[in-house]
């Protein structure tokens, strides 16, 4: 399995996925989900990917592909005029490799699925956020639904919805997104650290920071250990359940 | 879907239902999930089930069928002599209703499963609690698995592993699965209000406080919106993400 998300707020854009990848549970294995792109000045984006790893690396490396034409050194990923002509490309690119692998086509029980998060700026338009499906076709994130997460999505979810804000600050989505992760990781063991982040600044057409947290990291412990020790106050301070004694109803 | 939960404390046992039942998203309906049984001093039995309703009420409807013999005026569920063997007689009648419904016979791929969770205690044994799965066998929860889930689990999984402890009052149990159910239901449109909760104190030998909450209960929306914000409140207290501007590595 996988987990990977990313999400839109107006200063921009953080994306984190994990690494494990599995072919059974006793075949396990690090990849990166995580590929970014830029032209500084230009265009940034980067792609989230989940589901058959075969299958979504050869979209990556067919995106990659330098254009024929001499004069346009440049992978296809970075040829299109716009984020939705380049979640076009993905998506494209996605359904044919898909077609390709399955002897059948694409269809929705084929064993080739992959799924995309594809988010960036692009000179000229604002930041967008795409999920990208196996079929080929995708939909954006907006401001009733900010955020997408791919595959074991629903661990992490439940606090995602409860403290998201609009007007939050970078870092604080990705301290968000670690708590997310990190109970993710605690309930699936096919969701595993390392994990990856990257951040994009609205309007800055350049890629952010960026940072690999392992086991060992400080600041993934801290909150680890302190996410449950300050869940339980906030549990504490919730009012006591009104049972009386004795009393049915 | 359905969200059902089974938890095992030093005190006793805590059990909480949701209500919601679909046959496809434009049809649903209300139905309880969670069945109790007691003969007061002797036992108390407790039953939450998930799946294919018309197995799951036939199921328990078997197990409601009266002895034959006139001197046992007691349903077959009240008829055994420990935890143990009440949970063999409904995994095996479990079986047998899903055997008879599937022409192939009971498979995991059978349209009409159902589980169980089954708690209580019957005179000279302890509290026990158990998963009762369609093939008829199950599992029984200690020390390092406490609680049973069934239905749409995920969403409200972290809270409880985050926060359970052994020595719990049953009413701090309640609250924490009052906020493990709002999560859920806040996540998934097929687990839905009202919910049943039911107590049950050790050596009691008795149905201890019941309690439906439907969208009006003041508590639950008490907890419903207090939650999101103690969860901010203690999200806000973690140690900010500690990245440096332009720092890349």
């Amino acid at each position: 399995m996988t987990y990977c998300v990313g999400l839109l707020v107006d200063r921009g854009l953080v994306f984190m996925s994990d690494t494990r990848t599995n072919a059974g549970i006793d075949n396990i294995s690090v990849v990166c989900k995580m590929r970014t792109w830029e032209v500084p000045g230009e265009r940034f984006i980067c792609l989230l990917s989940a589901g058959n790893l075969a299958t979504t690396q050869s979209t990556i490396s067919m995106l990659e592909e330098r254009l024929v034409e001499p004069s346009k050194r440049k992978p296809a990923i970075l040829s299109q005029p716009s984020m939705f002509q380049t979640a076009r490309l993905v998506g494209e690119t996605l359904k044919e490799v898909i077609k390709d692998s399955s002897p059948t086509g694409e269809s929705a029980d084929s064993r080739f699925l992959g799924s995309f998060i594809l988010g960036g700026q692009i000179n000229g338009g604002k930041p967008r956020l795409f999920m990208i499906y196996p079929e080929g076709n995708f939909i954006e994130a907006g401001q009733d639904n900010p955020f997408f997460q791919i595959g074991e999505h629903k661990y992490g979810r439940p606090i995602i919805i409860r403290t998201y804000a609009r007007d939050m600050e970078l870092a604080d989505v990705a301290k968000l997104l670690v708590v997310s992760f990190d109970s993710t990781i605690r309930s699936n063991l096919s969701v595993g650290l390392p994990i990856d982040v990257q951040f994009y600044e609205t309007d800055s057409l350049v890629a952010g920071y960026r940072h690999r947290f392992d086991h060992r990291d400080a600041y993934y412990k801290e909150i680890s250990e302190g996410w449950s020790e300050s869940l339980k106050t906030a549990f504490d301070r919730l009012p006591p359940f009104p049972h009386g004694v004795g009393h049915q109803d």
